[in-house]
C-alpha cells in the first residue's frame, strides 16, 4: 500500500520556560548531573500559562507559513496527542479555536494513541488524502506533561518535556515522488500499564475521596517497558522494512520516539542505525509524549538533514503498549 | 467517495443498575416527572464498578458473535468515545485486555470528537478498508457520564447515562451492495464550550488546588447549542444529501445523536422525519454520549426495522462544537 502524501510544512513550539537539569535535581535533592547521567535530559521546557490548544496553535501557523498555504487551504485538523487541556471537548476543535477560526467549520477530531499519536495520525490521514477526501490536513501534537510529574519518581520527573509540532500533509504529485511506503502498529496490551496516568477519567475520578494527588501524575515502568520493547521490535522492524522493501541502509534518517537515553541507545546498537540516520534531541528536549517525534522530524528537516526523495522512518513505541512505524520518500 | 463497507454485526451492553428518573428525581429535590418532561428520560443505566474498557470488551464479544467472528478475524481496534477509563493510556488497548488478548498484537488506537466519535470511527475506518489496509475492525463506543454529573445541574444530570456498543465493519462484495454513500463533518469552535467537562486535564489538573468538585462534572448550554445547531444544521444536511444524492424519503432510518428531547422533536419537525424513520432510545437509555448513536443502531437492527440494501443516516452534533453525519446502505 503505498500512498501518495507529502509532508508540505512543518511547524514547533517550545514554551519559553527553560528549566536545567540542575534546576530539578537541586529541588529533588539529587545528586548534579543525576538527569543527564540517567534519563539523557540536560535541559527541556515547561509551560508557565501555555496550554496544549496555544502551543498546537502556534506550532500550526508556523506550518502553514513553511507550507506556504494560509487557514483557508485546511481541509481538516486532526488533533494527535496523548495529553489534553479538558476532558471535553477535544483538542483540535481548542486549536481551531486558538487560530481564530472559530466560524470556519473546517472539521476537527482527535487520535490518540499516547506517544505514537502522530505516527497513527499520519499514516490513517494519507489514507483519506489518498482517496482524495482532503487535500490538505494539519496534524498537529501538542504535549503538556510538567503538570502531571510526580517528583518521587525521579525517572520520570526528570525525563518529561512540554512541547508542540505541526505538519500540512498534501496530496503528492508524481514527479514529486513524496509517499508513504510502509507502515505497521502492534498493541500488546500485556504492558497496558507500564507508562499510565491512572486519575482523572472515570475509573480513578478527580472527585473520588479515595483518590490522592500520586493518582493524577505520571507513573513509568522504564525496566519493563525496555523489555518488552526489545522482545518485540526486531521482528517488528524487519516487517516494516519487508513491507516498504527498504533496508536500514537506505534510510536518510531514523527518529525514534525520544523514550528514554538508554531506549534510544539499545535501539542504535541493536539494529545498526549510524548517527548521521540517527535523529536525537533527547537531550534538550525531554520526552515530549506524541510530540517528540514530529519536533525531531521539524529540526532535522530544518537542518538540512534531508532532502525531497530522501526516506526517513519514523518509529516508536507508547502506552497500550503499542509499536508503531511508518517508512516515507520525503 | 463511495466505501464498500458492511456492518458485519453489532454489539450493546448496559450497566445492570438501571435508575428511574423517580429516583433521581428525589435525589436532586425536583418534583414528579420533571425528568421526563424536560430531558425525556424516564430511565437510565449507571454503572457501579463497571469501566469503559469492560463494558466496551462485553458489547465486542457481542459483535463477534453477531458478525460469527472470532477474536483473530479483526486486523484492528478502535476506541471511539468520548469519555475514558485512564487519561493514559487510551481506551482501545484496555478493551484488548478485557478481551483477555493481551499478546495478540492486534492493533489498537482512539477516535475522538465527543459525541460524534463512532460516526468518524465509521468514516476513517471506511478509507482504511477501502484501500485494503484492514478487512475487519471493531469499533468500540464505551461511555461512563455517571460519574461526571453535576447534581446541581438538572438539566444535564437528568439527561445522560452510561452505556457501550461495538460495530464489526468489513469489507463488502458487490453483490452484498453495502456501502458509505456520503459523510461529512463541520467543526464550529464558537461552541467548543458549550458542552464540557473543564477540568482533568492540563487546564485545570485534579492536583491544582485553586480546583473544586464541579470543574470535573458535566456543563452543557442546552439552549446555545440547540440554537447553534438549528443554524447549521439545515445546510450542513442538504449538503450531505448532495453528496449522498438521497432524499429523506429515501431514508429507511434516521439515527440522531440522542442529544435532548428537545433536539429531537426539533430535528423531526424541521427535516420531516417521520416515526418509521426516527430511531429514538432516549427515553430508556438517556443521552449516552458517543454510544447513543451505535446503540440505536444496535436496537434498531435487532428490531429488524432495516434490511441489506437499506439506506441508514446517522446524524448529530457533539462538543466541538461539530457536526457530523453519515449515510450508508445497510
Amino acid at each position: 500500500m503505498v500512498n501518495h502524501v507529502k509532508i508540505s510544512g512543518m511547524g514547533k513550539y517550545l514554551p519559553e520556560r527553560l528549566v536545567t537539569s540542575e534546576e530539578l535535581e537541586k529541588k529533588m535533592g539529587l545528586t548534579a548531573g543525576w538527569s543527564y547521567t540517567h534519563s539523557g535530559v540536560k535541559e527541556r521546557h515547561f509551560v508557565n500559562n501555555e496550554t496544549c490548544s496555544f502551543m498546537g496553535a502556534r506550532a500550526l501557523e508556523l506550518a502553514l507559513k513553511d507550507a506556504n498555504m494560509k487557514y483557508e487551504d485546511l481541509d481538516a485538523i486532526i488533533g494527535a496527542s496523548g495529553s489534553f487541556d479538558h476532558p471535553i471537548p477535544y483538542n483540535s476543535c481548542l486549536i481551531q479555536k486558538e487560530m481564530d477560526q472559530e466560524n470556519s467549520g473546517t472539521p476537527c477530531w482527535d487520535i490518540d494513541s499516547t506517544c505514537l499519536s502522530f505516527v497513527t495520525a499520519f499514516d490513517v490521514v494519507s489514507y483519506l488524502i489518498e482517496a482524495g477526501k482532503y487535500k490538505n490536513v494539519a496534524i498537529v501534537t501538542s504535549e503538556i506533561s510538567s503538570k502531571s510529574l510526580n517528583y518521587n519518581e525521579k525517572e520520570s520527573a526528570t525525563l518529561l518535556g512540554d512541547g508542540a509540532a505541526a505538519a500540512i500533509i498534501s496530496k503528492s504529485t508524481p514527479e514529486e515522488g513524496s509517499m508513504i511506503i510502509g507502515s505497521l502498529m502492534e498493541t500488546y496490551s500485556r504492558g497496558a500499564f507500564y507508562t499510565s496516568v491512572k486519575g482523572g477519567g472515570n475509573t480513578i475520578h478527580p472527585n473520588d475521596p479515595d483518590s490522592n494527588p500520586d493518582d493524577f501524575t505520571f507513573n513509568m515502568k522504564g525496566r519493563a517497558i525496555l523489555e518488552m520493547a526489545f522482545d518485540k521490535l526486531p521482528t517488528f522492524l524487519k516487517k516494516l522494512f519487508v513491507q516498504s522493501q527498504v533496508e536500514m541502509k537506505d534510510l536518510t534518517l531514523v527518529i525514534p520516539h525520544q523514550a528514554s537515553k538508554l531506549g534510544i541507545d539499545m535501539a542504535k546498537q541493536t539494529f545498526g542505525i549510524t548517527d548521521t540516520q540517527l535523529v536525537n534531541n533527547l537531550a534538550n528536549h525531554g520526552n515530549c509524549i506524541a510530540a517528540s517525534i514530529p519536533m525531531a522530524l521539524h529540526d532535522a528537516l530544518r537542518d538540512g538533514r534531508a532532502k525531497r526523495g530522501d526516506k526517513i522512518c519514523l518509529i516508536g513505541t507508547s502506552a497500550g503498549l503499542s509499536l508503531g512505524g511508518i517508512i516515507f520518500v520525503y
